[in-house]
């Protein structure tokens, strides 16, 4: 929103309700707190800005153990200071029903380097950062364990999203990026969001998405398709960005050691959103009927 | 927060859970939503700031009537219309508990004119506007109706409380305040907060509150105290000043219709906060204690 000065002001709020969005006994507190300050954070590096303020509102029940609460603030706290985040206010309500924590988050951006989801032109690139599927890999290996240990371990790389603060700021005050969001959803859904925002299509490479080795095992092991988890899985936390081809090399200069890779290019309305396989055959691509969700 | 321009952004967010804070079938939805705007916008004018947008937070029971859930969202649109507030942002969760609503507020105030709790002097006067009292009496009386027809058609004014936006900006933009709160947990109670945060004492004066005729009647009819119910009853949103002596007069005038009422004075924080009675004696004012509470 213009507050009138060079700046916009970015507002976000996200509410997160226990047995909906996370369960009580894993990964923990700590982790809890951290993942509602990162979630919400991700939503300011989108659209190219830099977080600034939390405040956060726990109802809490009274069953709920105080070191439980302690360690949900701990991680509210850690996180909020990794991030620069300073956490200005708050608020603690009782409840008779389930843990509920809901976080806003504001942050700025100048004017000229705001970056939306409704930017994209058709002919541009879709490009994502970092890989995709890991995080719906980890949480499917810490419900049903097994396969190598070193994939465990890097599966709790994810219990906390990073957010990709630096990478959004540097595509928007470069001015690269025409249309930015973050991948909550899964790919297959958010790809459908900014599609609808900047009122074109998109296709995607089925043979280009970015999975990592260990995700890859993983799946194997859990006998799902490493492709589903990267359309379908969700809570990577990425970015999804449509720029234009020439802007490609640039960005990725500015990405430093964060992988950019192209997974689409955007098409007129009129074509949808599409997935193209490996033969060059398309087909729709929905957000929903993968089992796990 | 300083956002480096000529104003503060003020931020404010306040959480309320069905049967905690309020009740689904009294006094409905559109007054649940009302209120929930204007009890944050009540904390952005206590700091002298004009309220500007709203995020909301509601975690919906899935077996809320989908005419309740309208009913709050239009309680909300309505009272942010009213008060010049912008809804920008929100999100909605499913839970399994109680209905909860988050909202923040968010605002401004130009730098020179903000006004915190923690700026009174000893020897200023503590001044209250409007009368002190109805809401808690209201909701009494509805929950034990009776008495004239005329007192509980006089209590649905205060299912909803009137946030004192341009009485705070004035006294806040003619520099009369020195500390200012609104009034959400009751005279006494919020006065204590007042003098913990500016470290000072204070004396309120029994016999000097302001209390409306209606709400006089209705604590009769309940064989209540009018002095409880203004000094414990809460909920009235009415602002506690501190002020110089010599500053009552313009406020009164900046004020216009709004009553403004020395009820009491800044005392060293070594005096306590104290309440003094008709025959000038004076006894510790406790925040708790009365039955209702």
């Amino acid at each position: 929103v213009d507050v009138g000065a060079g700046d916009y002001l970015l507002a976000t709020v996200d509410m997160l309700v226990e047995d909906v969005h996370f369960r009580r006994d894993r990964p923990g507190a700590f982790e809890v707190g951290r993942r509602a300050v990162a979630v919400n954070v991700s939503d300011i590096a989108a659209m190219g800005g830099e977080p600034r303020f939390a405040l956060t509102s726990i109802a809490l029940p009274p069953a709920l153990p105080l070191r439980w609460a302690e360690g949900l603030y701990r991680g509210i706290r850690h996180e909020a200071d990794l991030l620069g985040v300073g956490v200005i206010g708050g608020n603690t309500a009782r409840t008779s029903g389930p843990l509920t924590l809901d976080v806003t988050l504001l942050g700025r951006v100048a004017k000229p380097d705001l970056v939306r989801r409704s930017g994209a032109r058709v002919g541009d690139v879709l490009a994502v950062t970092g890989t995709l599927g890991g995080a719906t890999a980890a949480r499917l290996l810490q419900e049903r364990p097994g396969g190598a240990a070193s994939d465990l371990e890097e599966s709790r790389r994810y219990s906390v999203p990073e957010p990709r603060v630096a990478a959004g700021r540097a595509l928007a005050s470069l001015h690269l990026a025409h249309a930015m969001l973050d991948i909550s959803d899964g790919l297959a859904s958010d790809v459908g969001h900014l599609a609808e925002a900047s009122e074109v299509g998109a296709v995607i490479y089925e043979e280009r998405l970015p999975i990592s080795s260990p995700t890859r095992r993983i799946a194997q092991h859990l006998s799902d398709s490493p492709r589903d988890l990267a359309l379908f899985g969700g809570e990577d936390y990425e970015l999804l960005v449509a720029l234009p081809e020439g802007a490609v090399e640039p960005a990725r200069r500015a990405l430093g050691q964060l992988p950019l890779t192209v997974v689409g290019h955007v098409l007129p309305q009129e074509q949808g959103v599409v997935l193209e396989r490996g033969g060059g055959t398309r087909e729709p691509l929905g957000a929903g009927g993968w089992r796990h969700f």
